[in-house]
């Protein structure tokens, strides 16, 4: 297989399309605007499920399984969010091909098998879980519910991008139900917390945790927050949401229950998810010229070992002493590849694991075997040191975890870097076109000047920061007071 | 929650419908024929993934990820396959909603937004990824391909049974390429055995392993292979088939590669799977009147402390007594639940426990604790015994094992006593009738006499037990010479 290789600073949308496809994560497929995760794609995602799983479950969730398809009439029950999606819906009408009587040894669409009622390939699963919440909630005793799901959605989109923004994609999505606001509130917000605290820790990917202006809410939330992460063009990239729906759901579903004092109530809702969007987002904020560049956290191979040698006798030997190595290794919990292919030279590898980006690489040969030594070679810096065997079993847990941190801490400084604070239009324009990245920025808190800034810069309100400190001045656009600043940026 | 309870000896269909529905572990949904899988359910089968998975990773496995839908043109290129499939395919005709001028706040499917091809929502995934698979082979070198899915798939059934057949499931399926015929066969059967090891071992079900008949075989298979077990009814399930199926899809979809000797050939496939269906075979091993039985290898929660008190400080020392059992038995890694809920009763949360299927229960009072002892009973034979609080830790492990190997044995009994050679036509009617179960017969080889047989008794040929021991015989309805027994049954 060639490899054509752009360089990020040349074109980054090439760059990052030819990443994807040269280090064997996904591919287009031959349904339009849906993609082939491929293994090693899907084994990254494996590890971020994992990780996600664990976290949900550690906050009392439990995972279950509702329908693909949403009938039409639940589909449009709650109005706003069947108005958000209505234009990306793949619709189900027929349940039966029958052969073509035109044309032997094909098939058509049978016309006597047209479904009664459509069915929309779920784009989100809030219709169908509401109409089946319905009947089990009765009392108070019955909440919360506390449940996620993992799954496939169908949007239809024009625009595709492998991992970004794709036709199908896999999620999870969480929904919840709660006998109060406060209850619901504080949901929201723990699932954001555990986005973030997944985001940093895992994929290494500073965020700012927000809250979505009226406009860039999810159909149907009465408040959407939100993670941001920053890549390295300088676009935002949105990496998460956590919805607090109201009772939105609850009425256009007739959810209710009985509390302590016996009145009815509708019911409170939250949702939230996360993609393989985040793929983009881990491969976007880490990876060079290279290639992929894995933090260690999410790396199906931590370390990969590649034997050098020659003579057949110098292969036994080092061969031997990588295997030891490995073994020493993989009872510490590392996931340690040995790569003894002898049909590839040791360049040849070295060049696949960097485009694959394994984090550490360990090269061993005949003279490393007599001085007890090996090469370690850190896939972040590109530094290589020379170690002793000895020093490997103690070194190398700490490698890793060095590598994950400095991974979180160049993206850190990347991105704060990339916040800058302006005052004036002329400024905005500037730093949008030249510097790019974050801006924070007084708005006077309306929709409209919102939507033309938007149209004059392609630049979105990202969201006011969780974290903001309220101060007084004047929208940036139009001159109107605003009491504080938000965040404004390009964004996938 | 109001149970109500059907007998197993009584009506055994209503006894499985109350049971999957009572033990909250699916139930039907707003859309026809697909279920909601409930987290109880669920966790189950995620336990069931667990296994399944680590032992597709450990014979040399990756998953990965393809698209939902199948364009036409594709879905019918293997002419066997599609004429197998197309009768129960649900398919996706446009792709956007617009609202409905004659209703308004409905909406309704958009004429404008209908596809240039339609897509199939795939009943199985040969086609797409053989269509893939293409591009992924082009040499020797880069076989074999082994790779597994976890998905949803969707077959247009008209009657539905939860767990057992239903319009959406989920399932895996692996789809393999090798360069030889041999090849091919070898992983065909090596993932049957992993499916008999499965089901052993983790469901404790009893596996007859075997060939099905021509009329039997997967569309597009040229060799199905499959697991088949008994129900406590007296009928086979098919639980689980690897197909071998020869070059049919390399064929359809162009797929060569160029040998070692530089020649083109095509590439030789195999294919297997199992599914929620999966639930529907532990329920129907094992479960009794009072509920589910669950082997401790699946048990969500393998043991449960229930702790009894009136007054509240025996609630203190009982919760405490309770909570040291609990880590205690944490820390063998067994699943141990604390139920210390205030507003049931004991015998509420007994009944609870016995309908979920918990292996043990461990109940607690004021005296137990001056006595230093517990109760244990045992969800598979309901025996109860007073244990040392001492013991509990070393004995708690081996019970759950014994557990485990006691239900095998039983269904194993069960299924042995349950498979009967006949050598007439009038003894096999009566067997079939009155006796149930797998029925050993001599069968004349010809899909005429299968069909007639099928159509006078329900009974269908199961498989030919790759067991089998060749022998003459005549051909139970026919007459006709026969050179082995093959296993009938009727089935779900």
């Amino acid at each position: 297989m060639e490899i054509k290789k752009v360089k990020r600073s040349e074109d980054y949308s090439a760059w990052y399309n030819n990443l994807v496809k040269n280090a064997d994560l996904a591919e287009h497929s031959a349904v339009k605007g849906c993609m082939v995760i491929k293994p090693y794609g899907y084994a990254i995602w494996e590890k971020m499920q994992a990780e996600l799983d664990r976290r949900f479950k550690e906050t009392g969730h439990q995972n279950a399984y509702f329908p693909l398809f949403v009938p039409k009439s639940l589909f449009e029950a709650e109005e706003k969010n069947a108005e958000g999606f209505a234009k990306e819906c793949a619709v189900v009408t027929h349940y039966r091909l029958k052969t073509d009587p035109a044309n032997p040894g094909k098939l058509m669409v049978d016309p006597e098998a047209k479904l009664e009622e459509e069915l929309v390939v779920r784009p989100t699963s809030e219709a169908i879980i509401w109409n089946t919440y319905r009947d089990w909630i009765q009392s108070y005793r019955d909440l919360p519910i506390l449940i996620n799901q993992w799954a496939n959605v169908v949007r239809w989109e024009m625009r595709t991008r492998l991992f970004l923004r794709t036709a199908e994609f896999l999620w999870q999505e969480g929904h919840t139900a709660h006998a109060t606001k406060e209850e619901a509130l504080a949901e929201t917000k723990q699932m954001l917390e555990v986005y973030a605290d997944f985001a940093e820790n895992v994929l290494a990917v500073p965020v700012i945790k927000g809250v979505k202006t009226e406009n860039e809410r999810f159909a149907g939330a009465d408040e959407t927050y939100c993670i941001e992460g920053l890549m390295q063009d300088g676009k935002a990239l949105q990496m998460g949401t956590s919805h607090f729906l109201g009772q939105n759901f609850a009425k256009a579903f007739e959810v209710k229950y009985v509390t302590k004092e016996n009145k009815q109530e509708y019911v409170w809702a939250t949702s939230w998810g996360v993609s393989t969007r985040l793929m983009g987002a881990l491969i976007m904020s880490h990876s060079d010229d290279e290639g992929l560049v894995l933090p260690p956290n999410l790396a199906p191979i931590q370390i990969v070992i590649v034997p050098i040698y020659r003579k057949d006798e110098e292969k036994v030997l080092v061969i031997e002493k990588a295997r030891a190595i490995q073994h020493l290794l993989k009872a510490k919990n590392i996931s340690v590849k040995l790569d003894d292919r002898d049909n590839m030279t040791p360049g040849f590898k070295f060049a696949e694991y960097e485009l694959k980006g394994v984090p550490v690489r360990i090269a061993i040969g005949p003279r490393d075997v007599q001085n007890g030594t090996v090469e370690v070679a850190r896939r972040d810096t590109k530094e290589k040191q020379v170690m002793s065997m000895i020093d490997l079993e103690h070194k190398m847990e700490h490698l890793l975890t060095q590598i994950q941190s400095n991974l979180y801490q160049r993206a850190l400084d990347f991105r704060d870097e990339h916040i800058t604070a302006v005052n004036s239009w002329e400024e905005f324009k500037n730093v949008l076109e030249n510097k790019t990245g974050f801006i924070s920025a007084h708005w006077d808190g309306t929709g409209e000047t919102e939507q033309k800034i938007k149209e004059e810069t392609k630049a979105t309100i990202r969201c006011i920061p969780l974290s903001n400190v309220h101060e007084a001045g004047t929208c940036v656009y139009s001159g109107k007071p605003s009491t504080q600043r938000v965040l404004f940026a390009k964004a996938y």
